[in-house]
């Protein structure tokens, strides 16, 4: 069975500074029409970090949701950028670290509703090698022993997607 | 550090069927002002069900991606609905099934541009009751045994988040 939906038209709700909205009457398999409301995004790309046995966590507020989390480093792709050199970039911003980095995996964080996909990676043989961060962010670096980390993400101690995904990955390939 | 940015004004740029989208300007941690791009979502739920074995997925067309993906079971919350409530309706909707729920976690799909929040549950014991889907959902149910899931969500075979994340720490939890 095909499943696909066909664009009828589309309206472009709202174009920002990170995401741009878009409404569009579809065509579903069925022949009818129906509305849906899609958040386009730039991707962006999230990293496990690890150095002397412990994973490189940002703490910072997060304003959608009120709340400070506790994340692995991440952050938008540039127009036109590489994923893995956006990865070293929002580390190196982050963090201050640059490392040897692995492609983990890509997936789309809520295709429902938003293209946004993520590039996952690994970093080890850590540097310092710092770069000066968006001056919209304010962050906090900590750090956790890696076995403790994957046991929180188990546990569902932590509250940010990525970042279980992330931890659970990396411990899935014996990281 | 307090590291809460502070409303200053608000404009609401969309109230759609299944999001609304506000633009904010904001006051960040060092007094400057900034604006902020949010998406606000009704919370939604994923279901990790199980049955002989297998883990079930619905494979549907998600038009945000122009893609077909298989999925856990999922869907958002009602005005006012409980999220085990809502993983039951959802998981008869879109299997046909209901099931022993319990909650495994809880988290934000993607925080920096939506309060998105995920509930997310093990279904065992499951028992055939389906219920009506939504007029506009076109699924396809398929099952694959729990290890060979396990695997693809190890290997990043699968490109949906919260299917990674959810097997991930069912498996984590040993189900």
């Amino acid at each position: 069975m095909d499943l696909t939906e066909r664009l009828i038209s589309r309206e472009l709700i709202f174009k920002g500074r990170m995401i741009d909205v878009e409404r569009d009457v579809v065509m579903l398999p069925n022949g009818n029409n129906t509305t849906r409301e899609v958040v386009r995004h730039p991707g962006a790309v999230a990293v496990v970090a690890i150095k002397d046995g412990k994973v490189i966590l940002v703490r910072q507020y997060r304003y959608p949701i009120n709340s400070e989390t506790l994340e692995i480093p991440a952050g938008k792709l540039e127009s036109g950028e590489e994923p893995v050199i956006c990865a070293q970039r929002e580390l190196r911003e982050e963090t201050g670290y640059r490392g040897s980095m692995t492609h983990l995996g890509t997936f789309y964080t809520t295709p429902g509703f938003t293209d946004e996909v993520m590039h996952l990676f690994l970093a080890k043989d850590l540097i310092w090698d710092p770069l000066a961060a968006d001056d919209d962010e304010f962050l906090g670096v900590e750090s956790i022993p890696w076995e403790e980390a994957v046991n929180l993400a188990k546990s569902g101690s932590f509250i940010d997607a990525k970042t279980i995904l992330g931890i659970l990955i990396a411990h899935g390939r014996k990281v």
